[in-house]
């Protein structure tokens, strides 16, 4: 007797999330989802890392509340931006982005990065059909948030400790931090940044191009 | 003819808040929900807070995800104290306060202070049985947070500005966050204050020995 499989059925999030993926792929585009706490310092990383990287052509999706303050920087720049202001919700989802890319010139993006809701929870949980998952951590924030943010943390591709450059005013213990890392996620890439300064950047420039590269020759 | 009036049914947890709230004002406790970013020292500021006014007797619930870091700061402060953990939730909800009185003295405690889970967007939308809610802000998470966040600081009853003592290394118009959360709410008590250096610290509890003698004169 053969016993009937069902496949696991793809809630309608995970569906558009793919379809998104697809997409990205057919125009060799890396899409990355940044994620991290309100005031994380993302659309400063974004601008130190298109500034380190002026060859690559980076385009974002900018998720808030409200408000387009981080696009209009972004747009300022130079660079080609969608604001998704979500009215409330605390993450962005699959169909949001969605809705986001026919107003972005895919084919002459290499590195998409979608700036995810600032909240060190909620966006963990939705598939957006980006490639990566990058999580920021950051010092004023403590060194205590892969302990108490686990979810966040485990499920990431990489991590940047951001705003290194303000190590001596804060009581913050790196090696803590990474431990508390490791222990969800014990081979994961961690990047000591800070874009005020630069440190750190080209580091976190030369991974962000070798998975562009990866994309390419998959 | 009478036209049928419907009352507003309370869902389960306005309930539950409304029941909590009853029980606080049988024992004249004053119940603060604080509300924050990860990292924004909300355990710091009820460090802070009990220092400086050591005659009144501070009871705290710890909102948190993962973890009892917090908890443990504040018990070994000698505060009557519980830690929830939600176990990836984003916001506390007033059953699981409800859960927490049984642990706690009540008619011992002048002031419960209730740590929510760090998320400047989801707690403000459940009713836990607090008195009022203060919403903190911090100098590293940048000025733009009220226009960002806006339903978090429309909600508040008061609004701490924290970690001023930062200010010189960060680029953060005062004026332009005090415009912003004015134009939101104009009324509303902001107190800018350091936990570390305990700047603004005499202003805050001020305030909230104010509204404790409200409580018991009500």
């Amino acid at each position: 007797m053969k016993i009937p499989v069902v496949q696991k059925i793809m809630n309608a999030n995970d569906q558009i999330a793919a379809e998104n993926r697809a997409r990205f792929d057919e125009t060799n585009t890396l899409v990355i989802n940044v994620m991290a706490s309100p005031g994380a310092g993302k659309t400063s990383l974004i601008m130190a890392t298109a500034s380190h990287l002026p060859d690559l052509r980076i385009g974002v999706i900018e998720g808030d509340v409200a408000s387009t303050i981080d696009a209009d920087r972004i747009a300022e720049a130079g660079m080609p931006v969608v604001q998704i202001n979500t009215g409330g919700g605390c993450h962005l989802d699959a169909p949001m982005v969605k809705s986001a890319l026919d107003e972005l010139p895919l084919d002459d993006i290499d590195v998409l990065i979608i700036e995810n809701v600032g909240n060190l929870i909620c966006p963990a949980g939705f598939d957006l059909g980006a490639h990566l998952a990058v999580v920021l951590g950051n010092i004023p924030e403590g060194d205590d948030k892969p302990y108490k943010y686990p979810g966040m943390f485990t499920d990431a591709d990489a991590i940047i400790l951001h705003k290194v450059d303000m190590l001596p005013h804060f009581d913050f213990d790196v090696e803590y931090f990474r431990a508390g890392v490791q222990k969800l996620h014990p081979d994961i890439p961690l990047f000591l940044v800070s874009s005020r300064t630069g440190e750190g950047i080209a580091e976190w420039g030369e991974w962000l191009l070798e998975r562009r590269r990866e994309l390419r020759t998959a």
